[in-house]
């Protein structure tokens, strides 16, 4: 893991202790208050064009599903650089360039 | 911004670019999609006690919403690593230690 | 409650205790199956134009968020033609038509 | 219809129109703002035990996706209580008694 992003682990773990808040981070609320707040970051482009949404509030909001998102990554003693090497290698199998070229079809109807 | 995460953003702007998806990948269809990741995710722990869900599905799901959301902040130029320390900072002024111990209590109701 | 909805709900009902599942529907696991569905109908639009998705899959992933909106409100005891009936009228306090005419802004930065 | 839900719509219809927001209400849009009260109604069970929640809460958050989902149905000329209805006798398929009995597994696994 890079020092940046370990930094912010010790960080975050540390705000969470000094308000005794583990007791609330299991993996499951964890997960739904991730959710929550990606919900959020989409209500910044509701009823709107998609380029037209406030990048500030969007940046907040996005900051927020990034913090649950290496929280819960930080539960199970995860690298999350590493999740996401791993993923995007998964991805590149279920998405073959010759086929998914210049589509968004779903990997499973490709 | 680390070398690591340098490394994936570079991995995941080929990607993109090899399938020619740079035409979907709006600010809002990319919030979009970094929320349907985050319904996957919390599909792991539906109808579980909180510590029940397989961590190996856990672990992809988890991917996929890290993935979307590095290339949403990758789409404005924001270093994901500046953006949630600028948040905790934030959070740390929203939830004060005195008031925010032991509750889970939103900050407008503290 | 109409007629129709109360078949429904007997239906649901039915369905549930055949499979033994009231042990799974608890309000905090219906409410995140609801938000599940509800990102399996957001996927139906995603990468696309506003009016682009597929009716027949919109009409079955919105059934699948309804069914759990009224399974639910039978969890409480609610009539949803209540509930709807109490929050249009909420509503109309919320969003004045003098201020709230052609814009999307939310009721609070009205 | 039940003459309770065909009331409601007559009255959102006049909500909207009152406001001018016929050109927000898109189905994506539509089906994104169901998704963002799904993550409201959500909210009142994170961090809690399932049946923690305010349930006067719970009623309004609920109330905030009924609207929306009877909203984009009208868009497409559906009526609810048939849509639930062929979607009860699609879940008996996939579920049936003899597999799904007492499990929560989903119907593609059983």
């Amino acid at each position: 893991m890079s020092s940046g992003l370990e930094h912010i682990l010790q960080q975050l773990r540390q705000f969470r202790d000094e308000r005794d808040w583990a007791q609330f981070h299991n993996p499951k609320d964890l997960a739904l208050a991730l959710s929550i707040e990606a919900a959020e970051l989409n209500e910044q482009f509701l009823w709107k064009l998609p380029e037209a949404a406030n990048p500030n509030k969007v940046r907040e909001e996005l900051a927020d599903v990034l913090l649950y998102a290496v929280q819960l990554a930080d539960k199970y003693g995860w690298d999350i650089e590493q999740l996401m090497q791993e993923k995007i290698a998964r991805n590149a199998e279920k998405y073959p360039i010759s086929k998914a070229k210049g589509t968004a079809t779903k990997y499973d109807e490709l």
